[in-house]
């Protein structure tokens, strides 16, 4: 396909040289950029096809970088990466080396701020506005916002002192009703009744008529009198009296897909001087049927047909997700005290097919983690069992409710971690990389690390079971599947998977497999070493760990990072036990790892079977 | 003082037989036992006597423990533990072996829920309703919310949650126009508007006058049509249309020390089918002359002269908030991109005088921890020096902002941590237990812990002098005052403060001083023992470590938890080293501390330098 506008776009100052037509081609050619890059390297397709016009248009009223655009997530940023100078590496788009799928500074200086988890938008424009105001310069900032990402609790906070700061910020309300999968909450109903109110779609001819009266609507707001605002006000539709209460002016809502009236909007927001919010409604996955029908399977896609949008053939195996899902479902069969959070993530943690076999027991609280997790301590004081299915990486948002709220009073409550680890292309932001180091250090919480199929089904038993909070962690992808069932898991001990005297490996979780794997290429060089699948983290197996001292040489294998995490686990047990014995730890480094697949990862930070065994056959030379 | 009616109440039930002279002059009986125990023991003063009437009428109203109130932060429920059989142990109160100055399941059925750190109530009353719900009882579930708590994040996030749920929750919003010290914010600027609106003083006689003309407006609510409910909304006022936007139901502003109306409006809130918020309007210091003139000082007081409010005098040398505060104001004279951010808590981080100082420099963005490191992060990109000012255990909020923020783009933050380590009388969810630990994991931050107020002073010159985010975490209470001017701080680099080859104690912190009387004990038994200052947690400073081994026995002092924190940093360090040599950490334990006067609480725990010295003695023997 000719890409014959895109390609005279360089910079955003290009834009501003072309006329509604061309950019209407230029937007169905972006589109087309991104279907064909996602179709091969996977990618969050539907927000970033439903963000093409407004981003086209901020891009058009702005002069970035001087100003700047703040990209919530960021995983909307596609057409802006493509007319900011990635044309031509955007087919490299989240693998290894290349152009990661969210804003990064160390990109583009079109990138004002890296991105990667939801609702930090409004606080670092605010951070970038205050900066401005102090330096005394006349930039303007954006904020482009989801209305998922709008209800998390970091967005309010910042909504709340953006009220109180009165600088001029323009947030524009990306609302496309959805969420990654249906937007939930009070608000989201609130937007509802906005969208479809009749006013809405008049509000066109509205806009055109009053600036047309009135030459320019923002400057007359600036200087003039209550009788232009109330005016004004005309098109400021009930969506104003939510946000009112924080203090901020609202207009709107607007078609999202219209570029003319987004940038006569954008152009007197930018007059403004306080914070507007431009509530802009858009489609989500615009421009591509499979998408449009199916956004939520289109947030977050892997690689697919282009002509029939299905995806391409995977492994065979099941997913650890998949696994946990079927399991949790099974148990709550017969435990009908379990009940089951998440937080925007039905699909993502596969508690869709709880939500389908026990829709009352069943909460999706939205980009809520904070939430989620404190409201599951008390229905477990209240004698229910939820069960939390939340990102390893998002989990972090949670962790003082992990503390105060569920482990301070030994709640029976569940957390499972799904995407620990490293997950590949999604890179540094969403990687699971710390959690095995701050679960470890919470009192009265246990820590699981199933390491194949049937050792999920069996941690998520014994969770269940067992008094207190546990967190179970598991990675992304295909679940090694186990040749038979091992026996249940009992309170803090490990399995000894594998005997051998002239080394030990303590491994936990997938590393189990990279373990067995290590002891294959081991037992070539005619060296035998002892494998542990240590199946708790915390409280760890003391006595496996002296059993695994006597054979001299302890290594310890995490997909966590290395300080703090599985490995400082050992070493402080037997430094607690007295035990003088030489221990090399394998996780991940003290630094943050990129993205692209996961064993380029695991061979990039030389967390692979051979570069271990390497390692390991040099110690125990 | 005679407390006639108090000692007639052995539990809440007591109260519903009394009349309203009685309660009034309950209320008063209440407060000066209030006065009485927290002139002696400190404690939320103001917060608490601000509730009297609120809790009074909530327990009037609902049948605890059937029903349940859950108090959000805690502080402000001495009224609930005076009537709720805590009478006879209120001298206590903070006090180790005391009662709690916070809910505590395990030390009452009354209270429902351990609380501490703010904005979780919302959460916790939507688990118990969630709760109730699925177990088909008819419980009732009332939240107490301070105005400065409902903006904090979590509450948001719960807010939007409740919104659909749709199931019956009294939320009483307690506005005293305060939160700790002023409530900042968009939000608070509209409860101002609504407080002050003409309405208020009249809905007293309007509610009276809707009860008797509808008989219960509550029971017609739930039956009637649009006609009732319409009426009803003449005194719903303006508060609602922010409200509303969660899909809440407003009641108010009420005056929060009328009993009698607030019953009546609780009697009526408890028989509607959907969540509702009262909004309260209280006076925080409400019946102590001294702190309703200065509730900011009374929100969390120390032993107090009763007759003038003085405080009574305190140790001679400063305070570590202090000198940090004195330090950051001096160094922002000189540099005039050093701005200062704060969560509500101007007073207490020392940063007040910042403020005073440097107005336009200053933000205090209320209850909003998330929003205040995310905030920090683009002030940092934009060229300012962010000082973001937090207590140690509530900067646990703001885990992922550290991470994804602020580390991940290397952003120049510096985060200081107030109340590290063990604050004493507030107990376990105020304690600084986790921050080396949740911490040192964290790639690209620098973690610093001076030992005295010189050594404070100089890592602020060095936190704010290097390129990168930087942590420094420090005591609550007085510093050590060094006898001299240590050198700067230098990359990574250890001090060595006392010389000895039978042994090496490695400290951090106020630790340091520990191991300086554990060494004087020790050399009264004629072992001369080094002790290291090591200033830097992260990176830590392998070269001392090295040469600490080579006394043979490694000791490691931390005022942090022993799981994942300083001690297993230097673990860590001398496995990858490839040293052996005994280390015995010293921290606190993998449990919740419990409360008490630190000194106390150290005690209790053998991290005094007796207790420690002995352990050290026996393990060089």
């Amino acid at each position: 396909m000719a890409i014959e506008i895109l390609d005279t776009v360089n910079s955003p100052a290009d834009l501003k040289d072309l006329n509604y037509e061309q950019l209407e081609k230029l937007a169905f050619e972006i589109r087309a950029q991104m279907i064909a890059s996602t179709s091969v390297n996977g990618g969050h397709l539907a927000p970033s096809l439903g963000s093409v016009e407004l981003i086209l248009a901020l891009h058009r009223v702005l002069d970035c970088p001087k100003d700047r655009i703040v990209f919530d997530v960021g995983h909307q940023s596609y057409a802006h990466k493509l007319v900011t100078g990635r044309r031509d590496s955007f087919n490299t788009l989240r693998s290894f080396g290349g152009i990661s799928g969210f804003p990064k500074i160390s990109e583009s200086e079109y990138d004002s701020h890296d991105s990667g988890h939801a609702s930090d938008s409004l606080s670092i424009a605010l951070g970038f506005a205050r900066a401005r105001d102090l330096n005394g310069d006349d930039s303007k900032i954006a904020a482009l916002i989801g209305d998922a990402s709008f209800t998390g609790g970091m967005a309010m906070e910042a909504l709340n002192d953006i009220g109180r700061a009165d600088t001029p910020i323009i947030i524009v309300l990306n609302d496309n009703g959805m969420s990654i999968s249906q937007n939930v909450g009070g608000f989201a109903a609130y937007l509802a009744k906005v969208r479809t109110s009749s006013q809405y779609t008049n509000l066109r001819n509205q806009v055109e008529g009053a600036f047309n009266a009135s030459g320019s609507v923002g400057r007359f707001l600036m200087k003039g009198g209550n009788a232009v605002k109330e005016s004004f006000k005309q098109f400021v539709l009930p969506g104003s009296t939510f946000l009112e209460g924080f203090g901020l002016t609202y207009i709107g809502p607007v078609n999202g897909h219209d570029i003319k009236t987004l940038e006569e909007i954008f152009e007197n927001a930018k007059q403004m001087d306080g914070p507007v919010v431009v509530h802009a409604v858009t489609t989500k996955g615009k421009g591509y049927a499979p998408a449009e029908k199916n956004p939520a399977r289109f947030h977050g896609v892997g690689p697919f047909d282009i002509a029939s949008g299905k995806p391409m053939p995977k492994g065979a195996t099941p997913s650890w997700t998949s696994v946990f899902a079927d399991e949790l479902v099974a148990a709550a069969q017969k435990d009908k005290d379990i009940v089951a959070i998440t937080a925007a993530m039905s699909d993502g943690t596969g508690l869709s097919a709880f939500a389908k076999a026990f829709p009352e027991r069943f909460f999706d609280v939205g980009i809520s983690e904070e939430h989620a997790v404190g409201m599951a301590s008390s229905l477990a004081l209240a004698g229910k069992k939820p069960v939390v299915a939340i990102y390893s990486t998002f989990m972090q948002r949670a962790f003082d409710q992990i503390v105060v709220n569920v482990a301070l009073q030994k709640a029976n409550v569940v957390l499972c971690l799904d995407r620990a680890g490293l997950v590949g292309d999604d890179g540094p932001t969403h990687h699971g990389s710390f959690d095995l180091s701050y679960l470890r250090m919470v009192p009265n919480l246990c820590v699981l690390a199933p390491s194949n199929d049937s050792e999920l089904r069996l941690a998520l038993h014994y969770a269940l079971e067992i008094e207190g909070p546990v967190a179970i962690r598991y990675p992304r992808g295909s679940a090694p599947v186990a040749e038979q069932v091992a026996k249940g898991w009992q309170d803090g001990e490990a399995l000894c998977v594998r005997e051998g005297a002239d080394g030990a490996l303590l491994a936990v979780g997938r590393m189990v497999e990279t373990a067995q794997k290590v002891a294959d290429i081991a037992e070539k060089e005619g060296r035998k070493l002892a494998v542990w699948d240590m199946r708790f983290v915390k409280p760890i197996d003391k006595a496996a760990v002296v059993e695994a001292s006597k054979t001299g040489h302890v290594f310890t294998l995490e997909d966590n990072a290395s300080v703090g995490g599985f490995g400082s686990a050992v070493l402080e047990t037997l430094a607690d036990e007295d035990i003088m014995c030489p221990v090399r730890r394998f996780g991940l480094p003290d630094s943050f790892v990129t993205q692209g697949s996961t064993e380029e990862l695991f061979k990039s930070i030389g967390l692979d079977a051979p570069a271990i065994a390497r390692d390991v056959l040099d110690s125990i030379a």
